[in-house]
């Protein structure tokens, strides 16, 4: 079979892997759809990220669904035909975060495509995959594979709600409006949220936004003071779910929240210069939010009942063969929102 | 009567003021100590701090306890010869935070010694004070008024306590060991925390956080990476009051704690840098924490039924006449923790 | 103008009374729709409910909607023509509980058409009715005034999905599918909850239930043992909404909910007797919810925006004139949800 | 070794067992001290509590404490001659509830001297136990063995502490001092609760309440209407710690709560009426809880460290071979508090 492994960066290959056989409590998957994430581009571009390097081949991807095509032994509630959506994450369930429910934080999480253990996590964009049958959460007929590959990006957005606690009544304000901002208007809105604004330096994404739930949207580089607006009375919005890693949408953020309000800090970033005196006299409350647990379960459930409709964010689909034009599509947010390979 | 004036940094003068009599619904007040407080330095010291500047003559001061001398009409529930711990919080009770029970966010708080609006809200360091009733809590026999005068810093405390949620088996970090500091270990201490753990660059300080409850004390000055001991295993700490403003305890603190653990950040300070990888791939929850409301009431009670001892932090008394002294010796951590002046 | 009275059980009577001027910050309303509520069936059946009783002639009604007729000194926001939802509370805005928040436990609440105090507290059947501006959420083009008249129930259950706290990935129970039952089902869908399950002792009601959203509705009429399907492994469902009154539902809601799930009581009722032991043991938190404060306002949002259809409810509306036929109507389940009042 | 094994209510026998050897990661533990707690006085007296009841001989017990007198293979931080509190839960780690953090809901759980499961899980009354390492904590140094076999019961209550939520700022309510409601009173004080009012119908457990941190003791046998007192404004109490399981308890700690205050129900009770009018009217909050899970450390933790003294509530110790008149002494509220066993 083929997968795409991460050399270094820039150095992305289509290399013949041998297949697995299923053990028991596995399932043999063929993969049919992966979405390229910001790690993925980052490893990519980069080679890594921060402290975290590709020291080895590494298999990318972690955003995938496909079909099952064996089961292995004692494997019940799934069956050969169906069509599923992979979770990535695989916590120890022994350690001691695990052992409080917070299995995002395993001290032994084998992650797909995750370079920062050694040996490395090897990923899933790959042709054949064996996955534990609790990875796999089946998708309802008539919902496209590609869809169901959105089920992980979705799940990391459900948890940053989950983290922001009930949105009933509370302003939202989103800023950065790639796949994980625009996931994040879809996911507060499915969760009452009372009002979005979003906010981004691109056109085209901002479109998106709106498409996808937004009630107004800001382009802040045509208009750098445009949040300010929000700021009479010590601030409007009383949740922030910030997704652009940028430290002016942080700081400009923080003018336009409530006191007692609450960012959200989605997706990594690097060193971010905080106000602290505002922190401090608004009683600002910044969490971060890391992937997510037994929110997967839900993205898909979301997908299957069409409480939610993802597909607009997909704007680009590449045969495997082209995955290096995939990540090069990927990484130009002028013209990519969400981009997937197909195997 | 004499007040203490502020005209710029480092031109603090006793001058004389009118007496004023209470109206109805208020009291005067003998002031006999008052607290030397960080902001009341930082008029003296720079003029202010951030963009708020002492643009005329201000009264400082608002850790106060006194004598009350004179009742105003229809007070009840004090009276002549009260010795009473003064409020310095007045928050309009009629805007939109007022009415969310949020008194310490008023968009019209009139706090004393407070150079933000202009005019300048006048304070409390002078010799007779005319105070609405609700702001004086009664001093029970035996407390000294110089305790009684630190309970607005330990009410700030309180409130940090009380945003920081149940202390139930926490493992609590200290970062600065100033009077606010300190006063925090013990708030956390008389909350329930299981162990505090508190760092300072000074052994002055840690040995007066050692005194009033610290499990144990850490000089950073000394040794920079002895916080490094508690990153094993993502974190020791469930919850970091940080009293230092400085980004060094902040970056050393999330080293050490937990996933979802939470940072209290106590006191104004300036632009930070945060490392948002670490915040966002531990969850970390960072929270400001601003002044005080009903937590001003807990804290006399506290100090009236012996359940907290705040005397050991009280490491000067000067009288008013050397109040350039007093604020002198309150800047100089080296031998100073709380400061106060007799009237 | 004709106002709708009650006198005593079973005598209600449309009499006459005067309209009044709209003082500083008024506006008068001519009302156009007007909703019977539970508590007024009560006064209507029984002369009042517990100890509440009538005891002078009460206008009834608080779910009421209309059209701006004239504006009072210094009114703004708000013009003569404008199509308003009337909020029925009125807190003082000066009581303990007013300034933590909790305005609807305001000690010295004005809530439309209530018995509780004496004088009474009118209500708002009535052709004319002069409201605090503050009271009148303007409804938007498009919307019906019938429609917009079922703010009020729909903000005492959007109060309900507060108290519960976030819905994400939580299994809802609905005991109980009256229009208040109903109006849980559409709220706790509009705020993200995974699944509904209702339950009722009527197919009618039932099939509104699904209408406005359940995933799946039982007759416990039928069988009542249905819901011990979901009592394996200690149970299922992570909320329930108790909207019967029924001592029956509030125990098999038990039987069937997970440990440390939630029971938002809606609605008073009496004496109910409750298995202290399984409480303990599973750790279940039972929380009453009483009227609203802020969700009046999220309420016409809600319906403003159609992000939710309310209209499924309203089975019937009677003129002024037929009130006692309307009254007769609404306090028969078999054939009616909402019953409202054309003024 | 001897064992205290019932075999019917009122039918309690001192037996020979065999003695097991330690395996690996277990202990064997010279068992020294033993409370008998109110489970173990319902099997004693009517042979089980509700449905539970005993169906075969069971040993019975769990508030224990010892000496170790053998290690198992690969046991490390723990040495013969330690003596140690036994924790007597031992969650199965891998069920939905142990994954979740709720290990006291564990699905499995073997919980000593507990007749839910057949065959019965038998209880640690017996001269020799063979434990899980985890189940021990050392004991410090000067702390007596008798004080460390109360870590069960105050566990117990520091979970209902958790349950609670922050005591800052808080009033509390404590209905029934039995060693569970005395206990309570300790745990809450250690939490900083700021007022503790506690009831019971018995003076000599009163006066006990009162040595450990009441505020103040209301005998409600000789006034039945004493709390009506705190009924003013819609009551007084924050926090009510419910450990009598008497309805007339339940029912007038509503009367003195305030509106959306706490109730913490403590220990198993039957069947109990609720006002469910006044649960809804003041939005009340009822939780069981149950058990504890991370709390027996804590609770061994603050022994060691004296930050809490349990031994006033000590009354009785009886050797083994008098078991018949422990039990006969611990369930005499008149004269009993804590009874304990010396093995």
């Amino acid at each position: 079979m083929k997968a795409v492994v991460i050399h270094a960066a820039k150095d992305l290959r289509i290399e013949e892997r041998e297949t697995e056989q299923p053990g028991p409590g596995q399932v043999e998957v063929a993969i049919e759809a992966g979405g390229i994430c910001g790690s993925d581009l980052h490893y990519y571009n980069h080679g890594g990220f921060g402290t975290v390097r590709v020291r080895e081949p590494m298999i990318l991807g972690h955003e995938v669904a496909g079909t099952i095509k064996a089961l292995g032994e004692g494997v019940s509630g799934l069956a050969v035909g169906d069509r599923v959506a992979v979770s990535p994450s695989r916590p120890c369930n022994h350690c001691e975060f695990c052992l409080k429910g917070q299995q995002n934080q395993c001290l032994n999480m084998r992650f797909y495509g995750s370079a920062m253990p050694m040996p490395h996590i090897q990923g899933a964009f790959r042709q054949r995959l064996v996955a534990e049958a609790y990875q796999c959460h089946k998708v309802r007929d008539g919902v496209s594979i590609h869809e169901a590959a959105m089920a992980e990006p979705f799940a990391v957005t459900l948890h940053g709600v989950n983290r922001a606690g009930a949105l009933t009544d509370k302003r939202v304000l989103v800023t950065g409006c790639g796949p994980i901002g625009a996931l994040a208007i879809i996911a507060a809105r499915a969760h009452g949220a009372r009002e979005i604004v979003a906010t981004d330096v691109m056109d085209a994404v901002l479109q998106k936004a709106l498409a996808v739930g937004a009630d107004r949207v800001i382009n802040v580089a045509d208009d750098p003071d445009a949040l300010s607006a929000y700021s009479a009375n010590k601030g409007y919005f009383d949740v922030q779910f910030e997704a652009s890693g940028n430290e002016r949408a942080v700081r400009s953020g923080l003018e336009a929240l409530k006191p007692r309000s609450t960012v959200v800090q989605l997706g990594l970033g690097g060193d971010v210069s905080i106000p602290q005196n505002m922190v401090v006299a608004k009683e600002i409350e910044m969490k971060g939010t890391f992937r997510f647990h037994e929110e997967f379960g839900l993205a898909v459930d979301f997908i299957n009942q069409r409480r939610v409709d993802l597909k607009p964010l997909l704007t680009g689909t590449f045969p495997l063969e082209e995955a290096v034009a995939a990540f090069e599509a990927a990484g130009d947010r002028s013209r990519s929102m969400k981009v997937q390979l197909a195997f």
